[in-house]
This record gives C-alpha cells, structure tokens and sequence, in this order.
C-alpha cells in the first residue's frame, strides 16, 4: 500500500464502495470506470488513477469485478476488521450517531458511550448501546478494543474530552465540536464541520440569485 | 461573480471564513496567504487563487485585512442574508441539528423543525425552535421565508420527505439520510455521509497497522 493516499481519495473510495455495495445488492456483476464517473459526476481518468493506487485491480475489456473490487476496497479501507468505535457525549448528536445505521452497514462496531452525567450512566439507546462514565473510558476502551472515538460534545468541554480520549491511548478521533482542536503527531483527528454543508447551500443560493438578477 | 466554482473550493472558503472569525476575535487585522496556507496545510498559491476567484482581496505587502476579507467571504457565501432553515425530522439527529451552535454562529436563522410524529408537534427545542407537522411545511416554508431545508429522517421516510420540500418550493437541501436520492434539475442537494469521515480513520488505521509490521 502507499504511503500516503491523500484525504480526498480515501473519501472517493469510500464513495465507490457504497455504490458498489448497492450494486451488488442488485445483483450487478462487473462496473466500469465510465460507469462509475457517470454516478459520481467525476472523471473516469481520475477513477482508474484512484484504484490504481492499490496494484491492478480492473480487467481488460470487462472493468472490475464487483465483488473483487468491493472486497478489495473493504479491506484498503480497514472494514474487514470490524473496528470498535465509543462515542463520547451521550446528547443529542451522540444518540444518533449511535443509531446512525451507516456506521453499522459498514462494519463499524459502536460498542459504548460516554458521558459525564450521572443520570445518564447505566442507561442504553435505542440500539442496544450502553452508556458510561466518562472516567471509565481507558478501562472499558481496552476491554472493547476501542480504537475510533467520536468527540459529540459541546465545545466548552471539547478540550477536557480530548485529552481524556487521548489519554485512553485512542489514536483516530473524529470531531464534531466546533472549534479547533490539537493531537499530538501520532493521534489522528478528523473534525466534521456541518456548517461547511449548510454553506455550499448558502453558496448555491447566492450565485443562484446573482444569476437571476442578469438580463 | 463567477459562474462555476467548485465544492472544494466553496468549503475551502468556509473553512477560512472559520479561521477569520477566530483571528477577529483574537483581534488580529492582516492575515497572509502564508498564515492561512500554515493553518489549514494547504498551498499558499491555492489559497491566493481560491480567494482571487472573487476579485483582488489581498493587499500587496500586507496579504488581507481581516475584517475586509471576512465580509467578503460572508458575502460570497450569502451569509449576509440570514437565510431560514427548515430542519425535517425532529428525532435525535434534526433536534441536534437545531441546537448546533456552528449554524447560528454563521448566521444561518434555524426557523422551524417538522415531523410527522403528531405527540412531537407543538413541542420547542431546547434552543426555542418549534416543531411543526410535516404537512404544514408549505405554508410555514413561505411564512417564514425558509430557503434551506435539512433532511434528519430515516432512510425509508428519505423519498417521501423530499417529495414534500421539493413541493414546497424550497431550491437547497442537505440530506443526513443514507441512501441515494435523485432531485429536479433546479434544486440542489447536499448529501452528508457521516460513514465516510469514519472510514477515513480506518483507513488511516489500516494504513499505520501495515506500516508497523515493516521491518
């Protein structure tokens, strides 16, 4: 495998996998990279260059394989080894990534969470996760085999938990408070800023309107 | 303005948008493309293109007055017109969605959540957004001038709700739900894969694991 696949390309492969997935639910044998541009609005150069990455995975004249492929990306992407995930902050957001049936269908184990309120400890969502005390994060994290946590937090607390997680020996992080946070070099943190999202819409909105207003 | 530019570069410009706000707050005037370049780990020349996308922003010597840039990014990205958004699915994810601070803190007006749950309408979130019954989305959308609408249903409701934003006239949507879905040409949608930053932490763990069973 390469050293270093840059971010956006993890995220095309995460991509195609889902589309092959649904294929495969279909019952579609092989997928071209043409087909494969078509669904994603992207270059079929740029598709082949990504899983060419990863050794020669297409066939001549046929494309690729669907299970192969989907089999290959599956495990390039770390999935075949079925990942214990905690989430930390047991509001809201961190009720609903538990039950988010995305992580699931992917192969993602959500095994705890965590909170600080005691009233909440004890208590298990919707789908079968039980909630902790935060102070048992390190403890309950090596029994899981805890190695992604999911920071749903409001930002005043975000650092506290950070450090709480990192001390926990938790090496992938990702983040949905806002506001920056730093990891030391061997933590990996991906933070989701949804107001990104919100403003590519805003964005659209804006030159939809410019637009309008010309002869 | 121009008319094409790209996703990645509109989230590009959020996420300076993000970083002007703090610098403002530190009281910090001038930015270079240097400091932004350091902050985000990106090309300095890549950041001086994005921004002159929309004119000659910078300032030769001094790189970009804070203030001024940040006002224009927040005009670019239309935030300068408190758009009203309506949020689809008062469940965990649409009530986090209504609490989350990041979209007040842009100026996004989160105006009304809906659900078809009639033992939810007429409740208030616990930042003060009401929820309202799904059928009565037209009418609100007009009334209070709602322009976005974010999808927080689960996947088998996903079609239908967004039958009823696309009939009630609303042109920008950011789908939560996992699963394809398909809008008329004049109306953009957004789709947030959570299950996507979570594999790129796998794979950033599946990567380091092979690095390390290197001799």
């Amino acid at each position: 495998m390469p050293e270093q696949i840059s971010e956006p390309t993890t995220s095309r492969l995460s991509l195609y996998l889902r589309f092959l997935n649904e294929l495969d639910g279909r019952g579609v044998k092989t997928v071209s990279s043409k087909m494969l541009a078509e669904q994603f609005g992207l270059n079929a150069a740029l598709i082949r260059k990504d899983l060419s990455n990863f050794g020669d995975l297409g066939v001549r004249g046929v494309g690729y394989v669907v299970e192969d492929l989907r089999r290959e990306l599956r495990s390039i992407l770390g999935l075949d080894r079925r990942l214990g995930v905690a989430i930390v902050g047991a509001g809201n957001l961190g009720l609903a990534l538990a039950d988010y049936p995305g992580f699931r269908q992917e192969g993602f184990r959500i095994v705890a969470l965590f909170d600080n309120l005691q009233e909440k400890v004890g208590r298990i969502s919707r789908s079968g996760v039980t909630i902790y005390d935060i102070r048992d994060l390190k403890p309950v994290a090596r029994r899981e085999g805890i190695t992604i946590a999911v920071i749903a937090v409001p930002e005043a607390s975000a650092r506290d938990v950070l450090q709480t997680v990192v001390q926990a020996g938790i090496k992938a992080i990702l983040n949905f408070s806002p506001g920056a946070l730093r990891v030391p070099p061997h933590v990996k943190l991906k933070s989701v800023d949804l107001t990104v999202s919100l403003e590519s819409l805003s964005f659209y909105l804006a030159s939809e309107a410019g637009r309008g207003q010309q002869p």
